[in-house]
């Protein structure tokens, strides 16, 4: 693991696929904090930017993402995560976080959400972190 | 495409996944420049953090991956392009850049390549820019 390029920051970009649709779920950013925790214990853990903050993926929501298969790429400055859901990936509710398509893909193309959520985000994150 | 929120730097992450194979191939970043060019002409454009420099992927090589379809994450500041690789993806080679497997997964683990190179970047490159 001493191999892996970290940006300025100490981060790198963390892609999750679903190991059975293979659905783009999300992308987030690890460092070597979260990368460690992610592997010891199965489960995605991740560097929040926004909130500059360790994060736990599902850790008020129950919507865990374990862990099968991890992906370096050639700079070894990005990450591949093979996952298995419990619960869907997106804040909103969505199982993908990519759940805008741009229609048609055109510089005048729009934005178009496709599927719904499974979840209410307020029933389920009320006023704690939507994680 | 106004609702985009670009990075400070004015970037923001593009992940390629194969619509056949369904595998993530290569993650690389994109500015409102390469993001028109990429939509005008359906092929991959980036910007290069390491060159400072926008890039239209498979310049030197031939291998362009061509837009089928542009979704963006509910944060919309990150991209999943669907595309139909013409070629591999990976300046070494490989169809996917993603081609070391942590094995296993733990702290202990080790990259390990899988598959072969289905070219010789020595020979494709040559002394050009490995795009």
């Amino acid at each position: 693991m001493d191999e892996i390029k970290w940006d300025s920051s100490g981060l790198v970009p963390m892609v999750l696929q679903d190991e059975k649709t293979r659905d783009v779920l999300m992308v987030a950013w690890t460092n070597a904090e979260a990368l460690k925790a992610t592997i010891e214990t199965g489960l995605c853990h991740f560097w929040s930017r926004s909130r500059q903050k360790f994060w736990k993926k599902g850790e008020s929501s129950g919507h865990v993402q374990i862990v099968k298969e991890l992906w370096f790429d050639c700079d070894i400055d990005t990450i591949v995560a093979i996952v298995e859901p419990k619960g869907p990936a997106c804040h909103l509710g969505y199982r993908s976080c990519f759940f805008r398509k741009l229609e048609p893909v055109s510089v005048d193309g729009e934005l178009v959400a496709h599927g719904e959520p499974e979840f209410d985000p307020k029933a389920v994150y009320g006023d704690k972190a939507k994680d």
